[in-house]
This record gives C-alpha cells, sequence and structure tokens, in this order.
C-alpha cells in the first residue's frame, strides 16, 4: 500500500473529531476543533485544515494519506452533500466532500455517522469477518447501517438504513423528532430511555432512586445507575426498552436475515441490564427459522475512537470524483 | 452467447410449469406435470426430464439451453436444496440443484418463488434499469424478493426477504401459518383478504353482496368481484387491506429506501382498488425524506408465463458447482 494512513472525521453538533489511522485501526493521533465556532463553511474547513495538517505533520504522515472518511449527520455517499434539516450552522446542502478534498487535495469520502459506524466495525471491530449484520447505534437517536453481502446499503438515493424510523408502536405511538409517532427511536435512544423513566415515574407509585432527581433532568445515565444500584423501576425500564428493541431486530431480520446485529452507542454500554431482555424479547418474537441463530453483539470499537475509527474506514474507498452517474438525491430534511 | 435459451421451472404444491425462455424473455414452449404424482422424487424428475427432453427437441434447443431456473417453496440459492416445511410429497431438504443438474448436465440455480419473481421482473418486467426495488407477491401468502444495487437479496443463510412476516399488528394480531400474530400476510394475502371479508360481515350489519356467499366460501376474487359492482363494503374490505400494506411499504422503505415497490400476484391485479388505497396509507406513514418519491408499480410479467419466466432468469446465472463455500443452512421450517 503506497499510502498507509487514512484520516477519519467525525463532525457532530458540537465538535468536530478527527484523526490519523493505519490499516489496523490504530489511531496515530487525533483532535478536535467546535463545530459551531465558523458561521461560515469556508472558515470551518480553514481551521480543519490548519489543525489536522498540523496533526498530519507531526505524525509524519505527510503524503501518506489514502483518503478523507467524514461521517456527518444526513451525509449522503452517492452525492458527497450533507442534505437540509441538520443541527450544523451553515446553509444547506453543503458540498462536504467536494470543499474538503479541493483544500486537503486528498480523496474525500462521506456518509452518516451510523453507516461510518457499521464500516468501522466490519474493518476494524466486531463485524470483522462478517458479511451479513445490522449495526444500530443507541444514542440520542437511533441510527443504523445495514451491510449485506459485504457492502453497506445505500439504497436507491444514499439514505437507506433509517430504522430508528421504524414504527415499533401504530396506535398512541410516542411523538418522535420526524414528525410521525411510535418510531424506535422515540422508545430506544437515550433520550427515549428517559421519557420512559418519565412515564414510570408517573404511573407507578413505587419508590425510586430515580424520585430523587428532577424529573425533567433524569437522563439515561440516570437509569443505569440506579438500575445498577438494584433500582426496581429502573430495572423496568430497561425491561421495557429491551422488549421493544427486541421485537424490532426481529423484524428486521425477516428483511435481510443478518449473521449479527451489533449494538454501539451510549445505551449499549448498559450491557446485560439491556442485552438480556433485548435477546429474550428478538428470540420471542422471531420467526421459526431464525430462532437462536442471530446473534447480538456488542461494539469493539473502543469508544473514545469510535467515531474517528468509523469515518476513517471509509477513508479507504474514497477516490477523486470522476465523472459519476449520481441517483436522484433527496432535499427533503429528515426532521 | 453461445446458449441462446435457458429453463425456468416453476414447482408448486399443485403443478409444475417449465419452459424455454430465450434472452428477451419470449417463452418458446411451455408444459406443466402434476407436481404431486410421485411419491418419490426420482420418479417426479425422471418424469420432468422425460417432458422437458420433449419440450427441448421439439424447440430445436437442444444443446443450446444455458441454464435452469427453478423457483421452489422454501429453496435455497446458496445450499441448492429445498428446506423442510414445505407442502411438497417427498421427505425434506431435498438437494433439488444436484438432482436436476446431475439428470440434464445442465447447471441449475434454484431459489424460492418471490425470489425468482424479483430476478424475473428486473430481467424481463417492470424492473428493467431499476438497482433498488423490494418485489411483493400478493398470493395465497405474502412473499417478497429483495434487490440491493442490482442483486438479490440473500442474507446469511440464503432465507432473507420474509416481508410477508413483518409484524404489521402487534397487540391481538391475527394468527399467521407461521405460529406467530399479526403478521402482513395474515392481512394482505388472498387469504387475508378473505378473512377481513368474513370479520368485516360479522361486525356489520350493513347489506352486500357477499352475503350472499356462504361465509367460508368467500374468496378475495368474490370481494373484488363485489367491489367491482360497487359493493361498499368490499371497498372498504379493499381499503383496510391497502391501509396496511401501505403502513407495511413506509416500513421497509427506511430499511434499503428502494426505488419502487412492485406488486405481483391475484390481487396485484385489483388495479387501482387495491393500489389507491395502498399508496396513499405508504404516503401517509412515510418518512419525510422519502414522501412522494417511491413508485409503485405493478408486475409487467404476463401471468401466464410469470412464474416460468421468473424462475427462467434465474437461470442465466446458473453455474455447475464447484467447491463452494456454503454459508450455515437452516433446516427449520417457516412453518
Amino acid at each position: 500500500m503506497s499510502k498507509p494512513y487514512v484520516v477519519g472525521i467525525d463532525i457532530g453538533g458540537t465538535n468536530t473529531v478527527f484523526g490519523i489511522v493505519d490499516a489496523r485501526g490504530i489511531v496515530l493521533a487525533s483532535s478536535s476543533i467546535k463545530t459551531a465556532k465558523h458561521s461560515n463553511i469556508t472558515d470551518y474547513i480553514d481551521e480543519l485544515h490548519h489543525e489536522l495538517s498540523k496533526l498530519i505533520d507531526e505524525s509524519g504522515a505527510h503524503d501518506k494519506i489514502h483518503g478523507i472518511g467524514i461521517g456527518a449527520p444526513n451525509a449522503n455517499y452517492f452525492t458527497g452533500t450533507i442534505e437540509d434539516g441538520v443541527n450544523l450552522p451553515w446553509p444547506t446542502p453543503i458540498p462536504l466532500a467536494q470543499l474538503v478534498s479541493e483544500k486537503f487535495g486528498i480523496p474525500v469520502a462521506i456518509t452518516n455517522d451510523a453507516n461510518a459506524a457499521a464500516i468501522g466495525e466490519m474493518t476494524y471491530g466486531a463485524a470483522r469477518g462478517l458479511k451479513d449484520f445490522i449495526m444500530i447505534t443507541l444514542g440520542t437517536g437511533v441510527g443504523s447501517g445495514i451491510v449485506i453481502n459485504g457492502q453497506l446499503v445505500y439504497g436507491h438515493d444514499g439514505f437507506a438504513g433509517e430504522l430508528g424510523h421504524m414504527i415499533v408502536k401504530r396506535n398512541n405511538g410516542r411523538l418522535c423528532g420526524c414528525g410521525r409517532t411510535g418510531c424506535l427511536e422515540a422508545y430506544c435512544s437515550a433520550t427515549g430511555v428517559a421519557r420512559t423513566a418519565r412515564e414510570f415515574l408517573e404511573i407507578r407509585n413505587d419508590d425510586s432512586l430515580l424520585r430523587n432527581i428532577p424529573v425533567d433532568e433524569i437522563t439515561s445515565k440516570d437509569v443505569y445507575d440506579a438500575a445498577v444500584a438494584g433500582d426496581r423501576l429502573a430495572k423496568d425500564i430497561f425491561d421495557y426498552t429491551g422488549e421493544i428493541l427486541g421485537a424490532a431486530l426481529a423484524d428486521m431480520t425477516v428483511f435481510s436475515a443478518p449473521e449479527a446485529f451489533i449494538l454501539f452507542g451510549g445505551l449499549a454500554k448498559s450491557g446485560d441490564l439491556l442485552i438480556k431482555p433485548v435477546k429474550n424479547s428478538m428470540e420471542k418474537n422471531m420467526l421459526g427459522i431464525w430462532k437462536n441463530k442471530v446473534k447480538i453483539l456488542p461494539s469493539e470499537l473502543k469508544e473514545a475512537d469510535a467515531a474517528v475509527l468509523g469515518a476513517s474506514a471509509l477513508g479507504w474507498e474514497a477516490k477523486f470524483p470522476s465523472v459519476t452517474t449520481v441517483p436522484t438525491a433527496s432535499s427533503t430534511p429528515i426532521n
């Protein structure tokens, strides 16, 4: 391999984290800048270029970067743009791949954060060797990256894999950020867990450690801490969350018959508190042919590095644009 | 192309239909035998060979058959076998691809009937030129064939695409043939429509042409005929069916972002009676980014030829077995 390194950039609403990664998934160096510091995208990319160039020089990686991979909300792999409807300070659509590629003189590939996580897991993590798996990211929202026959599923328009917006409750479901009701994300994200906590505390009368916290300030972390301390109500919240997520995983299985689901993100670190009810519910709801055949695995990416690793893995497939056929791109926001 | 023809064989519980097809999808000749006539699979294949050889000779296609494609229930593309749990007169698993290939000296590929229909549609029908679409077959059951990036989705074990067993009603759903409750198939198959008719007739008091038919003998065709004749209750049955199917299509879209759904099978021929409520419900339930972007198309395969055409299209990719890696095969029945 003539150029042994890739750069991974993870653009979040608050921070942009980036790092230099080798073929084995070792992060040579990483750093970050504030995403929202510049109201002008050009200034933002200038600062990114400045900081990243420093990092590259310090790492002796000058002229050794094969490609840059970027994970960003609503980023479209096909068009290289960030589409509308995201919590970023710049007008959309943003031709991000082009802007970064021109600035650095290095090929750039972009996709959304959950897809980047799936590619990272396949390249460096729990999905090494798996050709059919589904990555579920349990964070502020619920994201997903679907891999079928070794390839990430982008779909016709580049936006496939929005499994957080599967409907899990058809009647009287919770309002979701997408404007519809009953989405998986409204129940099984970190915010969904906090909503369940508020519901349970209102409906139920039993004691709970969670009653010591102002109800509007309860986070999924609080629920986790209470459950670990043996709190019944907190444990029931995890059971409820796991029940819904497990049933959804069984439904996803009839689609692509994956070998495994890989759970990633803050909530996924709750371990057996979440995994056990998820597994039980998945098996209970599973179509006969797949009973006891589909694995649920925790992510193996080190959390501190995960975002950068995931994005960087995409860097290996980055190419300078040629005359490409661009499928119909959506310009309608998710939210 | 040195060998310009393929053979398609569709094995159903009652009839086995087969034909010789050219690269443009013209059926040169076709015929059929009774599937259940022989209790011994060898005798069945002997008769199939005898009848098919006659057909091949009559068509001047001797030594011109590129491959044989077979569509059959529970047929596994990876292993070449028909797995357990099917309504066929022979003990399973049946190493069908091997048996037929050895008998004819021609390479054989097999898959289930819905997947064969999807490949047929992609090769000769409404999906020509589409790289991302989902075929939904509305027959006695609800089957599906999913195409992503131009490739049929087989999944880890060869059984992917069982969308008839997506759960569309989580509580108090109808019992499905798979033993679970609330599956799409229990509502949107021909038998599902007949069940809806019986439910509606029991719950409602209004007049209906369907009340002239003994309630246990009502078929989806009766419902169609009544709806065409202007019967309100029959139309409401189609609306109810379409509402459920449309919501399911919206949920499938978040998975693979297809360009189109293609509806196939008896019920799909109901035209606007079904398509209109399906389309309305799909759009009503659709996540914002895909609103008014996903097409619903009727199959373009001529019904009489569809099964043979679908199976034959698979014949183009048939190869003699080499040393292949066989993924974990399931031997557990669907039903």
